[in-house]
């Protein structure tokens, strides 16, 4: 099988991760008063998340930080210690995890970097680390990442900043702490779907992606999975992970590392090992799997599985109120799988009552003379509604110009098509007067529809919703 | 020549069409007071931008159009006209041209819609019209288009609304009106160049998008032009005007209808023929042309060239604050033509002397550690002003992490490095909380540097500045 080229055998150990989410309590090693270390805020955050669990900062100098009793060491913990987040310089770590060993804990969240990805001796120390952990049974997340998040119980190993923390329904699993991080504020600034849990993996020096999904697969608080991934290090045991958890939700894989420059950067930033890209989208394929190319198309496919319905075929409805619009969405239908569907005798005929004769009606279906006709509020319901409720269409994406001089209303009409027709996903797009963009935009996404600032964008969103249900339902071998 | 296939030979007719842009006065047949009709505001606007030429209403029961005299026919106004717009239904228009004939105008603007692209007997009613101006020496815009728009006098025959006008150096040809005008609409609410010239060219039927580089090439507001385009009816004459127009100023080319579904959705909408697509992008290339292939990726270039210098090589310096922003700006640096720089030893060695002993620095430049060892602030001015400085250096994009709780200052370091290498272009990326991405972004675009909201559009567009200078230098063959 040529796409296990470079790829270790796994050793099969399934395992349950779960504590790493759930801990019933959580010491932190490197935690401090001083607001110039991240360590203060892995504390602060665990307080302003409302945590309920038991919080130990250890720090080998303070009585207490942040309001809370402080140890010098883990082992000195009188009470049990389920998970250890550590930031402190490296070369202290190795000794940091003895003391969990001796402490008897299930597992630790190494955040501080400075280990494999920075070469020379500091290789040694992660090794050090991971020798430990395994003879005393503990799981490492990390080194070099800001760990997890579980936005249901408030639970976080991260020094990131997380205000207006946001309950979502999608689960994000990035091999870096800090783009992590940066992702999950723009996710809760930016965008219409919340967070259900989040974890860095870092130099993935035990718990790798393969864990993480499979416990995303089985969290019911997750509907969709993202992942950025940097390299494989157990491609078989990733892909079967892969395999099991895309026939139970949506999984979204943005890989980077995959031109030679890219592949020099992630060696030396998270020290992985990094397939060939085109096994990686051959195999990402054949186990369900959906590659994005880049963080823009993460967050747009993420909104569009987040928000809206699976489509149950690929026959696409477009209605643009300029011919240029038709165009191009004709022309990204194509690109993106999707067929421009042929309309009903029916529909046409129902658009075509409120029309001037001369005007035939096709798909894609250019809405300006309609707008001229019955108006603009009319108009989106006879053709965007006519287009949706059509037979022979799966789905449909609408571009408006917004006009800095009418300001229609657009949210009224757009309602009562969503409520009309529940089971088939659709997708906007604005462009005009940025002020009329950035409203629409909000009331649209607000009741759950996804609106894109390109017309390409929203066809490579519904091209994705409506190959989702097809990969699943293809026939697996078993040969893997 | 391969890439001539399907396309006619051309008349070689050179014509100077400046008078659509600066007419010294103007006719509008279908100027009327009642405000729901398209023609009212073609006036309104004129009136509005401050046009200072005469304006001629037309309008066969009014005697006065928004406070203007109105005439019954254009062949009845007493004074010279030398441009007419024309917005009255389609079977009406043949006739209006005749006047315009024995009036002897300069050229006309068919606004109205409804002729070769609804097809039927409508095909007949523009080849009368093309007929009647051919033989009366009179130009046409159009039909099905809004037209024309100069921001440095105030013309138009636009019935879009254009409020908050604001000159600029990009001009733009579209092929259809709407699409213009929310484009229009677009960059001045929400971008931060601003436009010249516009022309919407419709059906074509007889001034195209060669007349219009022609003019724009050497149009002394316009240091950037931009094409939509959806079909080309003669092939060698717009290959032609491209080459000379690329040779004084960046040529951007979106051309759509590329896909059998969009080239249908073409041929009902504006009637052009459609040239094959790997024969376009061949062509772009020798003469030129940047091709780009969405309006997303046309308004990010656009905003690059209207902004930043060229770039004098394709060497890009690489700085992300996240080891994830390192990896990705690599892929992408191969993707679109640029090599990640070798730092030269004093770059490297100025940046390590603020850094913790065991790191070593390279491009791309993970400053995460130097963030914590100096600060925001000077960590921008050590990294991306090192970088910038260094002379295996060309370009450079920098993408930050925008934290909820460290609003540091980014826009004073920023000004000075852009002081300080005004000839290096640079593009920024933020992610992270979106007021603070908001925040940067405005300032920083209010300084002339450009920023993305992803680093893969960060990179393209440094791809396009460092790709320009070598188009245009490459020695281009007279066998065309």
């Amino acid at each position: 099988m040529v796409w296990v080229i470079n790829m270790s055998s796994t050793s099969q150990r399934t395992s349950d991760i779960s504590f790493f989410f759930e801990p019933r309590s959580v010491a932190v090693v490197g935690a401090t008063n001083n607001p110039l270390k991240f360590g203060h805020y892995v504390v602060l955050n665990l307080i302003d998340l409302g945590y309920k669990g038991k919080v130990y900062p250890v720090n080998l100098k303070a009585d207490e930080v942040l309001g809370l009793k402080a140890y010098p060491r883990v082992d000195l913990i009188p009470d049990e210690v389920e998970v250890v987040a550590i930031i402190v310089p490296a070369p202290s770590v190795p000794q940091v995890v003895r003391d969990c060993a001796k402490k008897g804990v299930k597992g630790v969240v190494i955040l501080s970097s400075g280990f494999r990805e920075a070469g020379g001796e500091r290789v040694r120390f992660e090794r050090e680390i991971v020798e430990t952990a395994r003879k005393a049974g503990i799981r490492i997340v990390g080194p070099n990442t800001t760990g997890v998040l579980n936005t249901s119980n408030g639970f976080t190993t991260s020094f990131a900043p997380l205000p207006n923390l946001r309950k979502g329904n999608v689960a994000f699993i990035a091999q870096t702490g800090l783009f992590a991080a940066a992702a999950f504020w723009w996710i809760l600034s930016a965008e219409p779907f919340g967070l259900s849990k989040v974890i860095g993996l870092g130099n993935k020096s035990d718990v790798d992606d393969s864990d993480a999904l499979e416990y995303l697969a089985h969290d019911e608080d997750t509907e969709v999975i993202v992942i950025y991934l940097e390299g494989v290090k157990d491609g078989r045991k990733f892909l079967k992970a892969v395999r099991k958890a895309a026939k139970k939700k949506p999984v979204l894989i943005l890989k980077s590392g995959i031109t030679e420059a890219g592949v020099k950067a992630a060696m030396s930033h998270t020290a992985s090992l990094v397939v060939k890209d085109e096994i990686f989208d051959a195999v990402c394929k054949k186990v369900g799997a959906i590659r994005v190319k880049d963080f823009e198309e993460l967050m747009d496919l993420a909104k569009a599985f987040a928000l809206q319905p699976l489509s149950k075929g690929n026959r696409i409805g477009i209605v643009s109120m300029t011919g240029a619009g038709c165009v191009m969405a004709a022309d990204y239908s194509a690109e993106y799988g999707l067929d421009v569907a042929k309309l009903s005798d029916e529909t046409v005929k129902h658009i075509e009552s409120y029309l001037p004769s001369w005007i035939r009606v096709k798909n894609p279906f250019d809405s300006e003379m309609l707008f001229e006709s019955v108006g603009p509020e009319d108009c989106l319901r006879i053709s965007l509604g006519g287009v949706l409720g059509d037979e022979n269409v799966d789905c449909a994406v609408c571009v408006l110009p917004s006009s800095p001089m009418f300001a229609f209303d657009v949210e009224g009409p757009v309602k009562e098509i969503k409520e009309k027709y529940p089971d088939k996903p659709f997708a906007m797009n604005f462009i005009g007067s940025k002020d009329l963009v950035d409203l629409w935009t909000k009331q649209l996404e607000d009741m759950s529809v996804p609106v894109y600032p390109s017309i390409e964008r929203c066809v490579r969103a519904l091209g994705a919703l409506s190959k989702y249900p097809n990969i699943t339902r293809a026939p697996i071998s078993d040969s893997q």
